[in-house]
């Protein structure tokens, strides 16, 4: 079976909805998502992209429409647990290396659960450290070792390759999916990417 | 059954590689797509939005995606007509005032479908009067008669009519669809429409 990959920053709330799709189209397919932690405001820098919520200001009609189709998202799949942040734009980059930090420690999936949720169910102030220490040590962490290893060269490193690499493959914004080199973009193409890990299967015959 | 309709401008490809679609709607639906001409430089005037074209441009990845995402739709819809204007963006005024001067004279249905070819099938220079008089004669109308008509004032107040009263129901770009009040924006949103148009049926044995 193919790679399928999911390149995620804790700030996008597009992110934390495909999140929660996931775990169906896994269930549905067999696949496993690959999480990738890049940091969006990097992938921004690279490609000179912006954010929707910067692009979509003064414009009318238009924030109006993502919004809706956010709801209908959130109403199609069921979704009862998802707040609008209203610290955002979260500057994610703690988060981030977090994450990588996390999986060096062997609690990347659970950390990944919980960041989001602290993103995007109850909402919090995430770049203050205060707080996402505090949150870090509510989710059951221990909230120094990530720190620690949070800042580490290697930690930083692997940030930048990944979201460089992340930027040559194709990815622009967020979130990203790959079916092996096939890129996706956005939490509506869901569907698509459950359609072209269908089709990248080994048929079980041949396993 | 609730109104179902197109909001469009010649101007642009995905509203034309969507016009090749509704077809299919139409057939599993029973539903019949209302189209209604509007000025899409109008549209973005009155809500200060640009072309993906504009705002894409000096973007990394960006605009090679929604190139993919186009080759993607053409490649699921079997489309073997279509091809990129390489006179674009093209000013659609006289044409979109054109849509409107058919209608009255009885072919609005069959400019639409040659309109839209000579944009994009075989794509010419359409805001070149000479080449519109040129496209419209091949497609065996009376050029004299529909430019005449284009020019009264009846249609040009129309075709800002439309375009008002499109943006005041929430449209911000090309293409546009409406089931009933509820919008829906660009080509990858013909699915939703659909499921859309199914579940505002009245069931047969109510009607």
């Amino acid at each position: 079976m193919s790679n399928v990959e999911f390149h995620f920053d804790f700030g996008s709330p597009n992110a934390y909805l495909s999140h929660l799709v996931l775990p169906e189209i896994e269930r549905r397919t067999g696949a496993t998502f690959d999480y990738v932690p890049v940091l969006l405001g990097g992938v921004f820098k690279l490609t000179n992209n912006r954010s929707p919520a910067e692009t979509n200001a003064g414009i009318l009609n238009k924030p109006e429409y993502e919004r809706l189709e956010m709801e209908r998202f959130v109403r199609r799949h069921g979704i009862t647990d998802f707040q609008r942040n209203p610290f955002f734009p979260v500057n994610t980059l703690m988060l981030m290396r977090g994450a990588l930090a996390a999986s060096q420690l062997g609690v990347f999936e659970r950390y990944v659960g919980e960041m989001f949720r602290h993103m995007w169910a109850q909402p919090k102030k995430m770049d203050d450290p205060d707080i996402l220490r505090a949150a870090l040590i509510e989710s059951g962490f221990d909230a120094a070792q990530i720190f620690e290893a949070a800042q580490s060269e290697t930690v930083k490193r692997q940030l930048i390759e990944n979201t460089k690499h992340s930027v040559d493959r194709g990815t622009f914004g967020s979130p990203t999916f790959f079916v092996s080199s096939d890129i996706f973009f956005g939490k509506d193409r869901l569907a698509d990417v459950e359609y072209a890990i269908g089709q990248s299967r080994t048929p079980a015959a041949f396993v």
